[in-house]
């Protein structure tokens, strides 16, 4: 087993990490920059050394530093967390040249799953279901409308240029392709100077569904079933939950099987998480694989007991897992708590936390860097805290985290916590029955 | 199910139980004496009334008083938590006069189990395992030794006035015997003036294990396995565990049949527990029954994953219980946080807390009233918070334990935080071989 690892990331994972080596009795060194001096994750290690100033740039981001960091205090192996460098593959290469274990992918895998066409490519020869679309740009009508009849309406004309939703029609049945081809091509021509097109299967009704796997040196991998993370304001995910109202045993034991055949196909090691889009028809797509821990990796502990970080070092030391799939018994949510104003676009709020008090009590977690009196810096990503409830039902997490959001007390900044309470207020929401664009038409104005 | 339950109790159990309420949808009616209008469990009820002076007697032990305060506010029923009420059989029945529902056993039953001697008696008809002993007083040496004979050396000779050890003989062998008594009756006589002797079996190398049962009122009751509850300071639990390193899946299934058999002996129903001394040899005997959910509690909770107070809220409303009984997976330990010296012979350390930053993390879990700022009063028992912690095998529940209680931070007073530290890293403690007497020989002296 390690001695001493060196956690290359800040706040709450970083502290989330330093706490399970602790109870491994393996030594932590923080880093940090000089805007996190005062944050919790330097206080709890066994040591933390300063790698620059708060430009990520210049300090998580710098290699250089972060290995002359692990070099000068004989850390052994390296926790990148996520975000960062952890997903960085020059990163995971040079700490193999160096000798230093990299508690994550390889950067082969890492390669292999960053790049979407190859990841696409290698999950399909994997028979793992990707989104069914054209090969690159579309000659002509004809051959879309073969396509499309091929793959079944409704589909997506995307132009190749594209971006917010311009060059970009759906198209749900063949009467109708020829005037979307020639509006998205109009449209795309005109807003980017170019009009290629490519095709897609539209998914409908939407549901972000990942499956966190493991996989040890051995060539074994087990999924610990799936987090629903459709709750999404413009790609960020605010509030997860296991199990998904939406997925049924069936279901779950065939995207289990595909995420483990897609990791197995890459000889994948470590904990990682493989995201899928489920339609309302439970046809599911492999959108991408995270080669790393995940923010909501809490709510998979919370119902199986594991110890995701324990369970990362481990097989990273050599240790084999046991390849049991897990079945979910419990169930978990978290709320995403950020310093950002939820009645004002999310506009984040950093500054002086005056006064802080976590709620407690039967199936509460907290996982957060920051205290009464701390400074949140405005330099990064701005989640203070992940509120994870678990409970035996999802009517029990909801009523138990609605709860504890109303025990939260954090004064001096803004927070999301009213915004989470309005959600677990949310018919819409409790019903269980929401897509990815749920906060589309959420009404954020009364928080 | 009720509308409103008034909860006459203070700070940590009246908070928990407010929570459980709150995600039961149930209105909640905090009682509270002049000394504790800053509390938590007053600012997270619904309604709040203040019901007298510091002094208990005049406040929580005040039965005109909560009575009222349930009458005014219109409550249905009345949560006594632990201590002060909760086994007055006279506030019981005068709840159950007055159309109140007392979330707890009937006067019979509080009763029945209240007077040891009956208790005692109840239970050996029941065919629990009693503590063998002389019906009374011994008449001569000679009834003593066909006693003792019968029941197995060693026994144990007790002064009936006696007190602090004093007139009391431990007996291992027959050939002991005539001295034994000599020398107590000698000391007895002299001590109280009173040299009258019972005889009982010594229980060797004793252990405190309870059984959490739980009961409904169609006569089905289930028990939740046991805690070990060995590590005492003068009687006053401070650490407390599931599963009991002690006890084999076997006996607890004789423990757990015979704690169901002992509450069904009464028609018990409701949250209970039985508690029992355990010997080196796996014998066990009835000590008392406790008719109230206990402060331990929280760590049956955490490896059974239900809610206590929830199912004593269901019980008393009438709701059927399953009558399964659990089995554990996983490990729980819960250590009392307390306002006191554990240095200076946990002498109890009230006032100011100035500064208070909770642990957080995977299978930590905090149960407190308290928060930085808030003044602990010096009129009640000194625990501010339970700090309980689960895990998947005694050994990671032991280390995930000292790392929570490093990151503990109240300052101002003193608390028990140094003791348990210390005693998570004490090899007898580790070994998890330990009787009652443990805290005995334990050195305080460098805390």
């Amino acid at each position: 087993m390690f001695k001493k690892i060196l956690i290359a990331n800040r706040g709450e994972i970083a502290l989330r990490i330093i706490r399970t080596c602790r109870e491994m009795g393996i030594k932590t060194v923080a880093v940090y920059s000089t805007a996190d001096r005062d944050s919790l994750h330097v206080r709890f290690a066994d040591e933390a050394v300063c790698i620059g100033p708060p430009a990520s740039r210049l300090s998580y981001l710098s290699i250089q530093n972060i290995i002359s960091a692990a070099e000068v205090t004989g850390a052994d192996a390296i926790h990148p967390g996520y975000g960062f460098l952890s997903e960085n593959s020059e990163f995971s290469q040079i700490c193999a040249d160096y000798g230093i274990k990299f508690i994550g992918a390889t950067a082969e895998q890492i390669n292999g799953m960053g790049d979407k066409a190859t990841a696409k490519a290698t999950m399909r020869d994997a028979e793992v279901p990707v989104i069914p679309g054209s090969e690159g740009l579309l000659e002509s009508i004809e051959e879309g409308k073969v396509l499309a009849a091929d793959m079944g309406y409704p589909v997506i004309l995307k132009a190749t240029a594209g971006g917010g939703g311009r060059g970009m029609r759906i198209v749900t049945k063949e009467a109708e392709f020829e005037k979307a081809w020639n509006d998205a091509r109009q449209e795309s021509g005109a807003a980017f100077g170019n009009d290629g097109l490519y095709l897609e299967k539209f998914v409908e009704e939407p549901r972000h569904i990942e499956i966190q796997i493991i996989g040890d040196q051995y060539g074994k991998v087990c999924h610990l079933s799936e987090r629903d993370c459709s709750i999404q304001r413009r790609h960020q995910k605010l509030v997860e939950e296991t199990p998904s109202p939406a997925i049924t045993p069936e279901l779950r034991e065939k995207m289990g099987e595909a995420a483990i055949k897609g990791a197995q196909a890459i000889g994948y090691e470590g904990a990682g998480t493989v995201e899928f889009l489920v339609d309302k028809h439970g046809n599911f797509f492999f959108m991408e694989m995270n080669t790393r821990i995940q923010v909501e990796h809490p709510i998979t502990e919370e119902v199986t007991d594991f110890d995701l970080i324990k369970e990362q070092i481990k097989v990273a030391a050599g240790e084999p897992i046991s390849g049991r799939n897990y079945t979910p018994k419990l169930f978990a949510m978290e709320c995403r708590i950020n310093a950002e104003d939820p009645a004002n676009s999310f506009r984040p709020s950093p500054g002086k936390i005056t006064n802080l008090h976590f709620p407690g009590g039967h199936g509460v977690r907290i996982d957060s860097h920051v205290y009464s009196g701390y400074t949140i810096p405005p330099n990064y990503d701005s989640m203070i805290a992940k509120l994870i409830v678990s409970g035996q039902s999802r009517a029990e997490v909801i009523t138990r985290m609605k709860r504890a959001l109303q025990e939260f007390v954090i004064e001096g900044i803004k927070t999301t916590i009213p915004f989470h309470i309005k959600l677990m207020d949310d018919e819409g929401f409790r019903s269980g029955n929401f897509t990815t664009k749920f906060l589309e038409s959420f009404d954020f104005s009364d928080l």
